[in-house]
């Protein structure tokens, strides 16, 4: 670098932070006793690597690289734009390598483990952990007759399960979204702990969460109707959906509600059964729920479209069925879920929206869809 | 770089790469869909990392770093030598910046979420998901009278523990190692699936397992004598083993195990009480059993050192209670493990010893050394 080029380089650094409020703390996502990355409380964050040898080390997140600066010490630091409230991915990207941030903790998204970051939110109570009875997420392999191989799930199980050994408990099958996994709700989705608080609080009843992989169904044998599933039955967009909720359609129904019925105390009924899902899951939701319009009584949606009116109206096993259907998105996402929940009102379904304010799509958005939609059902 | 170290680089790598097998294979701990890093017949570890601006780039697995060579395309691919069979904590370093392999997936050692890689081993099998009656890796969290926070733990269930749910079960506390954590014995330790296919196979009866931190146990109110616990007890090197056991030891007895007691069906009594750990979890199940003759019946310590005849020979209520004394390590490790079951069954303590084939003080030694103490306990 040339001597007018670090001269240039240091006047926009300077002026860039002269904005910058120096109140940076450890993020909670951090790895335990690492200082970086943090976040101010205008919600930027702070990354800081040693990289001695590196010719240029940037931050990646929410889809913008930012450039760091060395110091003497080979020491990279730099800072990002104020970020959402609420749960992002990231990495840092050296020399021209994507790699994990050695600080952060890891998680599954964006179809790789790597770097998460929470920013503080204003209503970060509901998904801290708290001295309130606590259930459990337990990690289960289980074998599926649909693909011939050994699955992984979690399964929440509410404190009672534990309690009050003689109980049966209504089940939510809960998915995840597009490059995500089934390790997304229980991590970064904090659905243990929001579960929990919110029991607790009596604001939901007890219920059990599965959570699967939705992307990972194939199977060992597909029928030709399993490969293009729910043509036309899905609404606009049904096609492709169909792809991802056909083949997992399969594993729901034949392995995944059975091994929950058959291993754990769950009243096995329509009325006790809920299915959810955010973004892809949502759409899998959509998907399964109306090919399959009497096995599941409630119905979310997180950042995963809206149901329409047309679909339902004549849909006379889903209406009889159907207890809540419960539409979300982010605010920023501009989603109709309120006029999509008005249309179904006026066709009779007892149709929820909600929208997660200031917030996109991302897992702050999934988190209070959770949090909204759990009070709502089995009750 | 000048050509003619160019040149000389390129006669090392041929010569090097002239004694390679090519039949390199991803490992089973990459990330989904993932190619690199890769392990061949001769265990060697191959990785590979797209960084086209990058002057350097080394694989650091076993203590040595392995340069990397750059293609024409700005990826760099690199072999270690051969690895002993089993999982090894590993990184990348781009220009001096240690980082995660964004490759693999990630465990906690080394003090630090980063990149593990499973070499295959001759004896897999064991610790192989099958189709058999599985248990659970349960997640909680559960809130510390010592510590005065909520704690987090794993709790592992037998199969029977779902289907037959009036039977009662015995536990075994089981810890990790310096620089690891309470995720450590399930995720790189495999101990859910190590248990589910020995209790299907009529070689372990079935029991119950908890997995906690035995290092960020830091009592809120430090008794003066729980600041310095078990100093002459513990035997040689029992000062620094006691301030760790002494914290533990706190937590253990009175938050864990009343936990565990409360929440799941346990037989709590002596004679269904196990302790293990590995290498410091050893020497803490060493320090605490001995300072807790009565507490425990089945003392398992993988690579993690000794008990003597002296500090048992006279120990009259820890001879009564102790049914089992299991003491491993790897072959490379040369502890001395069969000369101390010899001594202690010299004095009357049924004594075990096992030392696992060729590998060093890593997880292979350890799943092993389960493998073994758990046919011998609660029989």
């Amino acid at each position: 670098m040339k001597k007018g080029l670090i001269a240039a380089a240091l006047i926009v650094a300077a002026s860039a932070s002269a904005q910058v409020v120096e109140d940076f703390k450890p993020a909670s996502t951090n790895q335990e006793g690492r200082q970086y990355p943090m976040v101010n409380s205008q919600r930027m964050v702070r990354a800081q690597i040693l990289a001695p040898e590196a010719n240029s080390v940037k931050l990646d997140i929410g889809g913008v690289k930012y450039d760091m600066v060395k110091d003497e010490k080979g020491v990279w630091t730099g800072e990002s734009a104020p970020q959402d409230e609420g749960f992002h991915y990231y990495q840092l990207n050296i020399d021209g390598a994507s790699v994990p941030d050695p600080g952060s903790k890891y998680y599954y998204g964006a179809s790789r483990w790597g770097s998460g970051i929470d920013v503080p939110a204003a209503d970060e109570d509901f998904y801290t952990v708290k001295n309130v009875p606590q259930g459990s997420i337990n990690e289960v392999y289980y074998y599926s007759t649909v693909t011939e191989q050994m699955r992984h799930a979690y399964v929440y199980l509410p404190a009672e399960y534990y309690s009050n050994p003689s109980k049966k408990f209504p089940v939510l099958y809960l998915q995840h979204g597009m490059g995500e996994n089934e390790t997304g709700w229980s991590a970064q989705g904090k659905t243990g702990i929001i579960m929990d608080n919110l029991i607790a609080a009596k604001k939901a009843v007890p219920f059990i969460i599965v959570m699967d992989n939705g992307l990972n169904a194939r199977p060992a044998h597909p029928a030709p109707e399993a490969q293009q599933p729910q043509q036309g039955q899905a609404g606009p967009g049904g096609r492709r959906r169909g792809n991802f909720a056909g083949a997992f359609q399969e594993v729901l129904l034949k392995d995944i509600i059975p091994m929950t019925e058959k291993n754990y105390r769950v009243i096995a009924d329509t009325q006790h059964r809920a299915m959810a899902g955010l973004s892809m899951g949502g759409m899998q939701t959509h998907s399964i729920t109306l090919a399959n319009p009497t096995t599941f009584a409630y119905i979310g949606m997180f950042s995963g479209g809206t149901f329409n009116k047309q679909e339902l109206e004549n849909a006379a096993d889903f209406k009889k069925t159907n207890k809540v259907l419960f539409m979300s998105c982010g605010g920023k996402e501009r989603m109709p879920v309120v006029d999509a929940a008005n249309d179904l009102k006026s066709i009779g379904i007892n149709a929820y929206s909600y929208i997660s304010p200031e917030t996109a799509h991302e897992w702050q958005t999934w988190r209070r869809s959770l949090f909204e939609f759990a009070q709502l059902i089995f009750k």
